[in-house]
């Protein structure tokens, strides 16, 4: 059995890691057109701030492929795959394969031509270039209002440079969470970064001693920002040149068993598409995802037959000091009118006034009373999201939410959670 | 329709406020032996630490009741329930009822004769009288190292005071916990109380100006320990005095409704006992089941048909900053081997280095994977334990828990939280 997985991401490692688990025998072989083994992309912002050194965020090393005896190649690009004969060609030569395992991610996108200090912040060039013009920076534009933009805009700040977000969309983090989540967030942190919202960019200019970003609102009001350097951080697309002929509308088109339309090849991360829980189609975008999309796919290349649920999306951030994580879709993406509940308060019970820390939570839940999301942004967020996110995947009801036990002592938690009373205000607009 | 509710802790508030809330005309009456109106008693602690004002833990006021048109009789023991008559008799007459909802809570006791200043943590006066007595003290003498003993043991190092905990059982907070997870927290804390376990107390004398400890242990050597106060916290009684016909092992026998084997006579709280998620009938001791017996005694007690799940249990508590957390029965306490996975390391991902806390979880399944207990200490246990609740409730597996997607962020967690992982290394056992 020979494995072939083009891309060491998160995804094409974890495959590679996983096939190894179940084929103590396979030939495995990563092609990664890049020259770093597998490292968290997720991490990138801290490699920025500086808190982490480049070499600490690599998370499968060279030296961890050759232990388990998994041949990389990293600087080698596949540049054809011929699905018909099994063979991928690289700038070393053909490879023949069994399985084929496409984990090629994704890749940002600028909405505009750049030119000068114009960069992403996608891969460890991308961070490591960000760094060092930061060191001789006072000031930046970051375009793009969304997780990394924000999380990039943190990373500058704590290095002491004046940061201003342009953002096409009329709130922050519009991607992530509903604007009433949103706007809380925003809320407490415009007095760290400068934001201009409802506003699209339409060029990026290097004028020499700095750079020039003009941004023009919906009225068509334009505004002009200058600053050292720019960052676009507006979203990414899926690379799937070399496997036209598997892609749907939002990336490669896999299974549960995550295998494209041709039997033996597999497709895991950022370059697939996948269905949610509501049945829609969308793309793969979180690391959680690509990582538990590899653990799948590199299992059933070997011969495995594990399976992926549906896709919940359960995701977080931390930007100065607030936890966000939602769960589900967005309103704005749910095709019926979902009962929702809301709590916003303490995460402590009344009694010990400023000792507990704000919390705002909320949950979505179909006509039958099935939880389909939940939102949250303070205190512990992502714990509450995670036991959404369980009952979401098992189909469990507001009322079988809200009717499970929760712990309860003064200096942790009340006797009702802040997620059982969203639920329980959303069960009541159900009745 | 006439409800009398006996006892206004939580439970007997909880019921009061739930009877009211689904029947807007009936007569409803509490009749409290004590002087306060409800307050929480897992907040007493904080009384005596000084933290909290002994007015500000009370969550029902006077008034509160007033404005819900519930009639409030504090200082007013029931002295006699006649159950065929349905009248209760108390220090100001007799009262008929409709609906009885028997709420008289629990009592501490001691192991041995007491004298002298030696004090219960039960109730307000015993927090005031603590408070009270500590400011003038230095040194102090806990007998029982479970939950109680040393929320109490913290309060009194807060305020400076030496603090020797003396405990029958080997480790601390072996009823609330397993030892592993008992010995990690006693290791953290061991700097700030000192401990003598495995030591039986044989006698608590007043000598005028110190108290006297005498423990002795298995071998039957004795320890002599001197303090300026003494504080006993080994367990409470159910308070079943007037009820002794609805007694069952462990407290008054309720079924799923909370009524007892008398129609229309319900009860709630730490005087009841229930069935576990293993059909065990346990008594009740916690302050977050008090108050959902309370809502399904008092919705019922109207003419409402709500039903309590079987117990898991879920408990936390902090102690010298470090949060614990349980749900289902102890490992002792299971009448079968069961499948158990544990994690111990960083709450963050390992490259996030110390920035991450840490935490250790460990998950039990039965032979068929279905999940039915877990416990963890450290960073976040709580709502890890609360998504281990909603599983337990719902008879999820391993397998279940662990495909649900957690939400990842190097600030927040990893891609595979700790209460994953466990659930994993659990899950390969069971193969």
């Amino acid at each position: 059995m020979k494995v072939i997985i083009i891309g060491c991401g998160a995804a094409g490692a974890t495959a590679a890691q996983f096939a190894r688990k179940n084929d103590r025998d396979a030939e495995i072989k990563i092609f990664e057109k890049g020259v770093y083994p597998e490292y968290s992309k997720c991490a990138l912002p801290f490699v920025v701030s500086g808190e982490l050194s480049p070499e600490s965020i690599i998370e499968f090393s060279e030296d961890w492929f050759r232990k388990a005896d998994i041949d990389l190649h990293l600087n080698t690009p596949v540049s054809a795959i011929d699905f018909e004969n099994k063979v991928i060609e690289t700038s070393d030569g053909k490879e023949e394969y069994d399985s084929l395992i496409i984990a090629t991610g994704a890749s940002p996108f600028s909405p505009v031509k750049t030119e000068g200090k114009t960069y992403f912040l996608r891969n460890m060039d991308d961070a490591i270039a960000i760094k060092k013009e930061a060191k001789n920076a006072d000031s930046a534009i970051i375009i793009g209002a969304g997780l990394i933009g924000l999380e990039a805009a943190e990373a500058l700040v704590k290095r002491g440079i004046d940061v201003t977000v342009v953002e096409f969309l009329p709130e922050i983090l519009l991607t992530m969470v509903d604007d009433d989540v949103a706007k809380i967030v925003r809320g407490k942190i415009e007095e760290k970064v400068k934001f201009l919202l409802s506003n699209r960019v339409t060029e990026i200019r290097d004028k020499g001693n700095h750079m020039e970003v003009t941004a023009s609102d919906e009225h068509g009001k334009k505004s002009i920002l200058q600053g050292d350097f720019v960052i676009i951080a507006t979203g990414n697309r899926s690379n799937v040149q070399l496997t036209k002929r598997l892609v749907g509308e939002k990336g490669i088109a896999v299974d549960e068993r995550c295998e494209t339309s041709i039997k033996g090849v597999y497709a895991a991360g950022d370059c697939t598409q996948y269905r949610d829980i509501l049945g829609n189609i969308i793309p793969v975008g979180l690391g959680s995802v690509a990582v538990r999309q590899g653990k799948v796919a590199g299992a059933n290349a070997v011969g495995g037959d594990e399976k992926l649920m549906p896709l919940v999306n359960a995701r977080t951030t931390k930007i100065f000091g607030i936890e966000i994580a939602a769960v589900g879709p967005l309103k704005r993406s749910i095709p019926f009118k979902p009962f929702m509940g809301k709590f916003k308060g303490k995460a402590l019970p009344e009694y010990m006034g400023d000792m507990g820390e704000n919390i705002f939570i909320k949950v979505y839940a179909d006509s039958n009373g099935k939880i389909i999301g939940a939102q949250a942004a303070g205190h512990e967020a992502a714990q509450r999201i995670n036991k959404f996110a369980l009952a979401i995947h098992h189909g469990l009801t507001l009322e079988q939410f809200l009717k499970a036990e929760t712990a309860y002592a003064p200096a942790v938690a009340p006797v009702f959670d802040a997620s059982t009373i969203a639920c329980e205000i959303a069960k009541r607009k159900l009745k």
